[in-house]
């Protein structure tokens, strides 16, 4: 018999965001986080991979740079043994071959500083911004020029209500940083759009932190009008689409389910927005409390993998300030929300690998009406592709 | 140079049973067992697979459903986290898609009980049928109409010298049945052909059970004529070859190998009787014990691992009857003859799985006169296929 | 974007050594060791695999017999559960079919002593040689013909400088040979090309046997003229490359690389040498220490493993002399140097798997001129092929 119990109704509408659809190993050309400040001591290498690019990088002189990770000679894992004997070098713990930081050429051989190739040869380098705690990496063709700057790939600055405050942006001076990240089985899409998704908060209704917080959370968010969902195309800026959840004209909380006899629970209100950005940032205003702000990247490592990174941020001009955001940071955000709340996606985006990858579900899903801020994210995704990341692997078995 | 010192004699022989050889994945539109009553409670949800179709299983107001478990939306199993928020319907733990486990409609969605898909979309069921403790679902292509019968898919009844007595069927009243079930490496044909197989006795020569009982285990046992091997063929009903073990003109066991130096064990006589159903069922009259009938399920998971299936069964009357085969079952049956005895079974079963699999067994094997029956056993099978079980995905890496 | 950040310069190149590119699973119609003696004790039945040969070795009065693993049966493998009923017979533990050591003919079956298939079958027996504690089988076509002597597959008799003797042989007589073996990842000609490299010192500077002896290592060695490394093709016997350490005229050490500020370490000369022979076995005068011999034999598993074969020998003529060395061996020789100094050659052939593998290695790599002697290895080893191993799987999914 034929597989024909898996037939979505989805096949013919993937044209409209086809170049999404191909995006398996997701955009590149973008800047994308790769370690925290932290995780990156002086006079070390650590190895990370994004968009299928194996990327070594190396603190010198308290500068981040960012290398391929395969050395030339035999293609070793340079921070498979991280060798750092002077400042401004990465040498290869195998055979010797120092690179330079700064352009990635071989400087010398250890056992053989006259080698004839020396000076001949070089090692791909890639762009590196370090900026309030976390090293961004921008990945992609190596002939693509000038990258452009990194607010372009980071979610635009906003000021919300109801507060009419400015939110935490990840390059303002004076905010302050935290977060954890983490490899998960799943394609980076299905992280990302489980991220925006005004549908799924049936995954969260028994949450800790909710309960504790006696948060109101509806069983879902009716649309009025296809306003609710926002397109922002920023010229040369960031593109993105957002939930207008602040905008009462435009959102309908369904709060009771007759048919299946379940209502909403908790009575304590809590505003936040969200909106996804190219080519995969979350951002989550007023998240998990009023006044600091979360934001996820959706790192594709591979084509069933991604790295899941959460960071929460929030203005703080005093070490006090400074000080109470990490007590909480330990423990209050990272346990009940980073972990306790977003592990419930986690859930999700892993079970959900498995039907796109084994059972093509690009064109065997079957949307409904809560699906519309998704549909908008893919068409807007697709009208904003810089390049693909493609499999680097050449001659697999 | 070429692995030619993999080449067995039976490339040509194989077009005699070619529809068995190619039923990689087990044989469609046939009852399987799914679960053991007692496994699945009201009020929840389990997940089998069978020949590559994922199923939930759900148990409402005391009666067993069978649904797919693959929400149409976008393709996660039910049964990962089951909620069942009413009687007769599965909900979908991500985004609340509600299934009548009736005809399987979408008959509400719980975050928007006004979507516009309610109503007009569906998920397929399974038919079910539930018996003596165990729960039996009817597996292959949906349109296929009616089901036949389950008793068409069990073994045949029969009433069984010595005694002459009926021996217990999985279908009738005032029985009893015990057993357990597990996910074996190895295609279903070769544990189906390991059952019914009158030359592996050298496997079972050491075990606890016959050395405790003292049985006679022969060498082997001699077909003397082509009778040896029933085929049976009942219109409407069961299909199946059987080892005439109860006609002693029939076999002789072989009881020394001076070749090899070794003889018969045991002294004690022990009478059964084996036989080997479509699609894939185990009968074994008389075992462990006269009047008990062991039988046996090969249940195709997907073309290298099946659900390995022992139950056994006996007449019973009255609660005392029942409590003694209970006792019996957990202090004997179960550790001695399920577990003891047939671990040899399990361990030769999932050891011939690499041969089939990489070395294209079905062509590269060599069999003699002992295999017989099981030469039937092929013929019989590939003569009564309703459809064949397929691969169900679409779009591996 | 496309992986153009992999591009090496060496895709011109293997013309050279092309046959030798393409002996992805070893090199067929060669001796390589099996078991050491110690570990086939009479009357029983061991597994290995050769270049994709399942083998089962079986000792039987004293002698070691080598027959495919597989039984032409059901292609189970013979060593899975060892049954040994009379000397000079193997038998399948499943069926009961036997076969004679000698020249694997089906003697008889178990349970049917006179079915038809009796000697009408039988199943490939290979060579065997047991010398000094090893037995190695010789593999390869199965119509291959006469082997050529084990001693054509070993390194080459030589007498060594400073001290002129003979260095122990392992066909001498008087020698003792200890050692181990395990299987790793990585391809056999990534494991042999390590052993002889004189381009991967670095890897061993901080071993615990270099400290404690102190012993001087610098950081490369670099060849003077092309004659540092010597082609040995021997008519009719042993086909190797010698890194010719014994010749200072040859050679300079690299004691410093101001470029990385590091020097090397030690003050006390040792005086070893280091050679590669066809195919795929090293031998490594006076080491671990003076008067001792290491070889090594890359065995290929499979394309992707292979077996790593350490053995120390020496000369010794008396109780007293093998009671010292077999001390020396336990608590010096394997965990200072098999274990201690070779686990840092482990890891680095396991790191260079992957890029051979996934990244088309053998046309991606930057060789340097620390590697003429690994180029010269590979063109004597194109020059000398027997055969090719071959994956011998089917059908696989």
């Amino acid at each position: 018999m034929s597989a024909d119990h898996y037939n979505g109704t989805s096949a013919g509408v993937t044209r409209h965001y086809a170049p999404y659809v191909q995006a398996d190993w997701g955009y590149a050309n973008h800047w994308y986080p790769a370690l925290f400040s932290t995780e990156l001591a002086d006079g070390t290498v650590k190895g990370v991979t994004i968009g299928g690019h194996d990327i070594a990088l190396r603190r010198s002189a308290g500068k981040a740079y960012a290398l391929s990770d395969r050395c030339i000679h035999r293609g070793v894992k340079l921070s498979a043994k991280p060798m750092c004997l002077s400042e401004g070098t990465v040498t290869c713990w195998y055979h010797g071959y120092t690179y330079s930081v700064d352009d990635g050429s071989l400087t010398t051989i250890v056992g053989n500083p006259d080698d004839s190739l020396i000076g001949r040869a070089a090692i791909r380098t890639y762009p590196v911004e370090e900026v309030n705690g976390m090293i961004f990496v921008f990945v992609g063709d190596a002939d693509y020029g000038t990258p452009p700057p990194l607010e372009s790939d980071l979610p635009m600055r906003v000021t919300n209500d109801p507060n009419n405050s400015p939110v935490a942006h990840l390059m303002d001076d004076n905010i302050i940083v935290r977060g954890i990240h983490r490899k998960l089985v799943g394609n980076w899409r299905l992280a990302a759009e489980n991220g925006l998704d005004p549908g799924h908060l049936l995954v969260h209704w028994d949450n800790q932190i909710l309960v504790a917080l006696d948060r109101a959370l509806p069983l879902g968010v009716n649309a009025l009008t296809d306003d609710a969902t926002e397109e922002i195309d920023i010229p040369n800026g960031p593109k993105g689409v957002m939930n207008r959840y602040d905008r009462p004209d435009l959102y309908q909380p369904v709060l009771e389910n007759p048919k299946v006899d379940i209502k909403a629970r908790g009575t304590v209100q809590h505003y936040f927005r969200t909106s996804l950005w190219v080519p995969g940032v979350l951002m989550v205003e007023h998240w998990p409390i009023t006044d600091v702000v979360q934001y996820e990247f959706y790192v594709p490592i591979d084509d069933h993998h991604h790295e899941y990174w959460e960071v929460v941020a929030t203005r703080a001009h005093t070490d006090e300030e400074r000080a109470e955001f990490d007590f909480k940071f330990e423990h209050f955000f990272k346990p009940l929300a980073l972990e306790g709340f977003n592990n419930s996606d986690v859930f999700a985006r892993e079970a959900t690998e498995e039907h796109y990858t084994r059972f093509d579900g690009w064109n065997n899903e079957m949307l409904c009406d809560m699906d519309y801020s998704i549909i908008a994210w893919r068409k807007m995704a697709a009208r904003h592709l810089r390049g693909y990341f493609e499999s680097p692997y050449r001659d697999e078995d």
